[in-house]
């Protein structure tokens, strides 16, 4: 067994090295011994890390959340209310090469999650923080500005609606990139944020 | 091979078990075998019909884009403008059990559809005609009620935003049952038609 810092560094470098691969050439081809090729491992190199394919996908579907959230932390540092909303939102959404590749590794985990717990489970992870920090920031902007109008949509249903259009602008960025440039998914969301905003 | 008719109804009775299957138990599990045992067929009874699996499964991501666009055309008939764009968007949300199957499937397919050029064609027919039925029925909402406002936003980004808003509910409902129940998901599209109507 490698010594624990090499060991976490070479972790890093076997899930870095299969969101590409997943991301270029879908989830049939991240095999055990396709990831091993592809880093210049040894065959067999990878099992002392990942035992099986499964816990490499898990951590792989893990690292992929964990690049939008650590941008979308970066993004936000010493913002609250609206301004923080949009600097996330503008982390999630596809709007370069990157991201493109994670939108594309998201979908593939997806189709995973659908009928494996540990991989829905990440996502469900996911999904609650993203639900969390979207609520409080939208409690905070409120709060900010708030005339005393009964008749706004309740918080919750906004912030899911935020949610479910970050989730299809994955799939769309993805599949109608014609329809979904980066300047097209930026109108649309501030057209989301204006509805949060009235 | 059999006669034209029997062709016809057994190619969609195939189909039939197929969608069911894969939104049960997944992609992998909707091999030819699992397929000809689960609809009572014997063993290599699929071949005259779907000579591979990436026939059958073309069929059947063609066949759930069917279902939904037949439900649309009904539920649309006689109205326009606002009316059919909500009626018809009311036929795309999953908001019953089958619904949430042919989310199910679709999800899986996006996957497919990422690296087979065969489901991504179908997948894109089936947008692009979306994407014409919604401009229309916005192109109509504001031609009956133009007030000559040169601020509004562009129909292509309304019409888009609502397509962003229909693929993200798929997976929001699937995934997010909690949040996202059937009456949550009329509340949200009711904010987006909102965002239409100004």
């Amino acid at each position: 067994m490698p010594k624990i810092v090499d060991h976490e560094r070479r972790r890093a470098e076997i899930v870095q090295t299969t969101w590409r691969m997943i991301a270029r050439h879908g989830l049939d081809r991240a095999t055990l011994r396709e990831v091993a090729a592809e880093a210049g491992y040894a065959n067999g190199a990878i099992k002392p890390y990942f035992p099986a394919k499964s816990d490499l996908l898990e951590a792989t579907f893990r690292h992929v959340f964990s690049r939008t959230n650590d941008r979308g932390a970066a993004a936000t540092q010493g913002l609250d209310g609206f301004d923080a909303l949009r600097a996330f939102c503008l982390e999630v959404l596809p709007l370069d090469a990157d991201r493109l590749d994670e939108a594309r590794v998201v979908i593939a985990f997806w189709q995973l999650a659908l009928h494996d717990p540990a991989q829905a489970e990440v996502n469900d992870s996911a999904m609650l923080q993203w639900r969390s920090s979207i609520r409080g920031w939208l409690d905070a902007a409120r709060g900010a500005d708030d005339d005393g109008d009964g008749g706004r949509a309740p918080v919750q249903t906004l912030a899911e609606t935020l949610l479910t259009f970050l989730l299809g602008a994955q799939v769309a960025a993805v599949f109608d990139p014609d329809f979904n440039s980066p300047d097209q998914l930026v109108a649309q969301l501030d057209g989301q944020l204006d509805l949060l905003r009235r």
